[in-house]
């Protein structure tokens, strides 16, 4: 049994209310055991039965449920600054990539890492990922493209999962982009996807989500639909990158597949918008990408207002996003997206959680669920996310033990 | 004398050659005696004199001039969070002033605040801004509005300035805004900032520049002028907020004076961009505001092409850019200014110097110049601005000695 004490202010976070219920606590405390919550509250309520139980000291800062970050491209080899430049001096994401640069840059690069090399590079950038409270992230293959390939990047993910601390949500995203060896022959892809790489993901657990990318550069609307209908009937859960540098219908397929999320989103039409609110598919934003690709971002406020949850995610992948900063994804989420910052840590939390169908295990702080959870240097919300620091997370709880900073024990 | 090598690429910052121009050395060494740099140059090239001085290993990162932030308003009591949430809902900064909230606010609370419980948080904020690879901090007054209360907030500054070890470059802002006691008579506020605030501020040796915000809200044309005629009178740098919320002529008041910069300048004119190029006005960018307060952009391309140095600085206040993260303004300059991380470096180095009139000392790694730098975690300038972490810099030096991270003996 342990308690966090002295929290000034704990968000809980619970799915009810709408994206700007956080359902705050205020001098609340926290109680868990084998890594579960078993109680939270006023501390002035805490049952008897914690009274003597092993206690840490929160110092009055604000306690929030481990962030999820569910959007993340992890295992790849390579960076791509020299596109930043590019962009800066006014290329565009499609030229850049009908160039031979883009995605299939980063492909070449990670065919040629080992699974090893993948994993010691993923370690390296978890390390930098965990202390800013996040505990939770979704990882997409996807440059790979190949059976084996894209199977070696899922190994990654298992891997990473099973040496811990984190939580890995493996995606599996083999329609990321067709690879060079079958651009004259779409459909070969396509059927291999289907026919083997999410036969074999599956038959081996090493993916929960599949998603695919919907976009003139990459997969038709068929095309995506057949493989994300593949995925589901090999018990994946659909996810799209739907609607980014044009409107493609991806929010509509998402619907109709009842997709756990459809992401990116910048070109949604008020028709996508009404068909993922009538199917309860979560929006997941990406800002950094929004920022770094200087696209408009995605109407954040009409999608709230018709009653899509929104999930803020960081999108990290060395092209359009290279950065896994989430608490900054959620301040750019404020600015950029017009989200309050209570609306945006909820992005980061329950709908997050609902946008990897986790939202039973982690993404609000409940008995029953995980013992996940970020001490915050900050007196509230609004604070943690206008004041833009470095870090102002000091200490990073992953199943009930603490994983990065510290907690000062209660005297 | 002390030599740091194995620095992988050494950004020396020289003045000439555009705002693109690092002058970059790969495989290169930095020596240093008494806080001034020596020597630079290829290690390979390394003389004989310095073989046996105590060396650091730099480990093949890359090594910049200690970062210089042109523009902040260190000292203040109190913070706007609730502010940021009412912009996000659409309030603008204007009618946020108009309602007793904005740069009002902040007055009342740093005007209670006292000396010692202001130099206690500059200090705490100092802490957080060094590990950054921040050396050199423009410090301006602004929310005291009376002789004695912007005389204390001077006073902070030199007692950090003496407390060391950041360098302080203090800069009388009284003409921030209209102090409400003088409503009905903006006239009188100017006369008591002309005849007694700018004379005694400049007696006493507590200010290096004098700066005025011309704006709607603030001052007129004609007020700044004669505020900052009266500063360079008593022998204070000028320089100007200008152009923010509007044109309002003030890069053509800027260029009339000879200001060392024009700062904000988001609606800056053709003529105004012409005005402060032909007389070497810096033209202070600053992004972190641009995106809180949902502005265009200065248009940092025609600037540059016109000739014009352009600085970038982080504007840290509680209302408009409440982040004193000088790298994260730089990325933020990338992607919102289209400046390449080139480009946004010297805007933080030696052209963010010339903005206090400390080109000579600071800004650029050369020999005479103080031993100010940053070793930074990344093998180029692109990799570290385009790759947003927390913190990339693992050890920031000032005069000479490790004030913040740590760096490694060479052997």
């Amino acid at each position: 049994m342990r308690v966090l004490r002295n929290i000034g202010l704990l968000a809980t976070c619970r799915a009810d209310g709408g994206q700007a219920e956080i359902h705050p606590l205020r001098e609340a405390a926290l109680a868990w055991e084998d890594g579960q919550i078993e109680w939270i509250g006023p501390e002035a309520q805490l049952p008897a039965r914690y009274r003597d139980a092993r206690s840490f000291d929160a110092a009055g800062r604000l306690v929030a449920p481990g962030l999820v970050d569910c959007h993340t491209h992890l295992a790849f080899a390579g960076w791509r600054a020299d596109e930043f430049e590019q962009r800066i001096r006014g290329r565009s994401y499609l030229e850049i990539a009908r160039s031979g640069g883009g995605i299939l840059s980063t492909v070449h690069a990670t065919r040629d890492a080992s699974e090893e090399q993948l994993f010691e590079r993923c370690r390296h950038f978890l390390d930098d990922i965990l202390p800013l409270g996040v505990t939770t992230i979704e990882c997409k293959s996807g440059y790979g493209l190949s059976r084996e390939q894209e199977l070696k990047l899922l190994r990654v993910y298992r891997a990473l999962s099973e040496a811990g601390p984190a939580r890995i949500v493996p995606t599996l995203l083999a329609a990321h982009v067709v690879p060079p060896e079958y651009r004259n022959d779409r459909e070969g892809y396509v059927e291999l996807v289907v026919r083997e790489i999410i036969p074999q993901a599956a038959a081996e657990g090493l993916a929960r989500c599949c998603d695919a990318f919907l976009e003139e550069s990459a997969f038709t609307y068929g095309e995506a639909e057949r493989i994300l209908e593949a995925g589901r009937e090999a018990g994946l859960l659909p996810k799209l990158h739907a609607d980014q540098l044009s409107d493609g219908g991806g929010a509509r397929l998402a619907a109709t597949l009842r997709a756990v999320s459809a992401d990116h989103l910048e070109h949604i039409s008020d028709e996508g918008i009404q068909a993922i609110a009538d199917k309860g598919v979560v929006a997941v934003s990406l800002p950094i990408a929004t920022l770094v690709t200087n696209q408009h971002p995605l109407p954040a406020r009409r999608l709230i207002e018709r009653g899509v949850a929104v999930a803020v995610a960081t999108d990290f992948n060395p092209g359009t996003a290279p950065s896994y900063h989430l608490p900054f994804a959620l301040s750019l989420a404020c600015s950029l997206q017009r989200m309050t910052p209570a609306e945006a840590l909820k992005g980061a939390t329950i709908h997050a959680a609902r946008a990897v169908g986790l939202e039973d295990q982690v993404g609000s702080l409940e008995p029953g669920k995980v013992a996940d959870f970020a001490v915050i240097d900050a007196p509230s919300v609004e604070q943690w996310l206008y004041h833009i620091r470095a870090n102002a997370c000091v200490a990073t709880v992953i199943g009930g033990q603490v994983v990065a900073g510290e907690l000062a024990t209660a005297f």
